[in-house]
């Protein structure tokens, strides 16, 4: 069987023996020291600072609304091409979600739709999709245009890279996702990169009840439980020692993918001024039929390919708000992501593009 | 050093073992092998169905709230003595937080005052405090005379017993949480447990994005993510097989410290058709003057009891709406929770009581 994806297993007795040192410390959760740790070595790699670890990525978009003190009921300008993540966090926090419409290439919000929708909005939620980062200069633009706040959604987005620095060290907010089969991940978990220190400090008391940070730790502010446990941060600390490792790996799949499929799909376009972090290998068919005829033909031989992203959330009985969005929905019904993870071989990359080119109407 | 409580650690062996099998399965989330076991294992020990097993304590609030459907801004009327998740969530979600006084001997919700606040209420969020289950019969008399929903609190109160069954079985859900410092616990975690298989049918989306369980799994609902990973249910299943010790040896520190202190300080009474399951150790002193001289007693030798809870959540800065509530104000200003886990040792809670006897004006 070959999955979309599998989780990354880094060695487990090096697992094990962070979980030695966890006992020993007899300190298993409520910032402990392995998620300082983590907190510290994820900054260093990506190159941000005020990185918050959350308990996974959904809480981390909940937690950075709050921060941001948007106000109720805000006006939230978002993609429909995404995880349905995104549109929910967007509602649990009683905010509305507005759908502008995506570019066909980069599968990204188109900015010159988001100009008209931008400007009756109170905020902006960006999303770097498979990774690809939105077009941030335009979208920070906007931001400066209007004086509305911008998040983005860079789940996908691990380590990738935009015009020399960090993609998340743009907007008012970045949040992560660590879920197990996401390219670096902790089980569960994610984390929120802030641009001001105040935000940061605030999320800080959120995610721990709104207690007094620095005082007697009593009640201040509204917050929930967000916290990463020490079990997780073990985990992350040992998949980040293998993370070059992994990125290569997954890119050298991709690249594999890429150069067999050419000419018979068509590849998301990355942004000009960045690089593929080798998170999703995405492939976009001519039509539904004819994503349905290949994909009958992987399941037929134990290949689960997945269609990220299926609906366009425009259209899902969650979401669907009557407004439209063609180029999303077009997209959404002929796109899905190929498996990609560490242990995949190049033989089964082989036998999976050879079913889709047998399969694909000429 | 003698803390106010100290997690408990199961056999790392055995821990370990569960770790083993994770890494085998791959299955590292999402309703994995582990957190059905565990949801089954404690459906059976507690004497309850359709528990539904979540990251912790506060979504297990959140997500109940949501799956009764409560209207937007409901007025939820509840204890303020509680600690600060009980009002945080209920806030989180957009509701009103209407505080009804406490009890002085019980230190749960005065059944007499809720009469006079609950009739206008969309629904009633008990605690059972330190364990202690609220007067269940007289409360879910109130729904029915009232039409609206009650939620048990039952973060402390794993395993209680009222009139010969679960306590959790009463109200339209009850939540717990198995945080770290929990008689039981799962690193971060937390359930809920609903009275009808729809809540929970719902809830069991709610938790996993709102997507649709049985059919395609498409975004149906709004929802978020509340998932327990695997490593967190290893560690459930693993305190669960030594949860009779676990209570024994807590009891039996209990017997201890109330024979000693008798009548040096108050304890909190306890439901006549229940018993304890020695989850807390509550005292209650004269006044503050006196809690603040034992505590300063005790701090000097490098033992720290906690005020459990304080302020009284009416008066803290965060839940402060201008309603007086003088028996929880004067009951948090004088209440102490005195250290109690396993490893604790009859010698040490005897050091404890003698500092406590000398420290305290006569």
């Amino acid at each position: 069987m070959i999955p979309v994806t599998k989780p990354y297993l880094p060695s487990l007795d090096k697992y094990k023996h962070l979980l030695d040192g966890i006992y020993q410390r007899h300190w298993l959760t409520n910032a402990g020291p392995l998620t300082k740790e983590l907190t510290i070595r994820l900054e260093e790699y990506l190159g941000v600072k005020n990185l918050l670890l959350v308990s996974n990525g959904t809480l981390a978009l909940q937690v950075a609304m709050k921060a941001l003190k948007l106000p109720e009921q805000s006006k939230i300008v978002t993609t429909p091409f995404t995880f349905v993540a995104t549109s929910g966090a967007i509602a649990w926090e009683g905010h509305q979600t507005h759908f502008s419409d995506i570019n066909s290439k980069s599968l990204n919000l188109c900015s010159e739709q988001l100009l008209e929708h931008h400007q009756s909005a109170e905020a902006l939620m960006g999303v770097h999709v498979f990774g690809n980062p939105c077009d941030v200069n335009k979208l920070d633009a906007l931001k400066h245009l209007f004086g509305n706040k911008v998040i983005y959604d860079a789940a996908h987005a691990f380590s990738v890279q935009y015009q020399g620095q960090s993609v998340l060290n743009y907007g008012d907010a970045s949040t992560l996702s660590f879920h197990a089969t996401k390219l670096f991940h902790t089980v569960e978990g994610g984390a929120i990169v802030f641009k001001h220190n105040d935000d940061f400090e605030l999320a800080k008391q959120i995610i721990n009840f709104g207690l007094d940070n620095q005082g007697q730790g009593l009640p201040e502010i509204v917050g929930i439980n967000a916290k990463m446990s020490e079990m997780h941060a073990a985990m992350g600390l040992a998949v980040l020692d293998d993370i070059e490792f992994i990125i290569a790996k997954r890119l050298a799949l991709i690249e594999q993918y890429k150069h067999l499929l050419a000419g018979v799909v068509e590849f998301q376009q990355w942004h000009i001024n960045s690089q593929s972090n080798g998170a999703y290998m995405p492939v976009v068919f001519k039509d539904e039929a004819e994503l349905l005829n290949v994909l009958t033909a992987l399941n037929s031989e134990s290949i689960f390919p997945r269609r990220y992203f299926y609906p366009s959330l425009n259209t899902s009985k969650a979401f669907d708000n009557g407004q439209r969005c063609p180029v999303s929905e077009s997209i959404a019904s002929k796109i899905l992501c190929l498996p990609l993870y560490v242990d995949l071989e190049e033989s089964q990359v082989k036998i999976i593009c050879k079913l889709i080119i047998q399969n694909i109407s000429q």
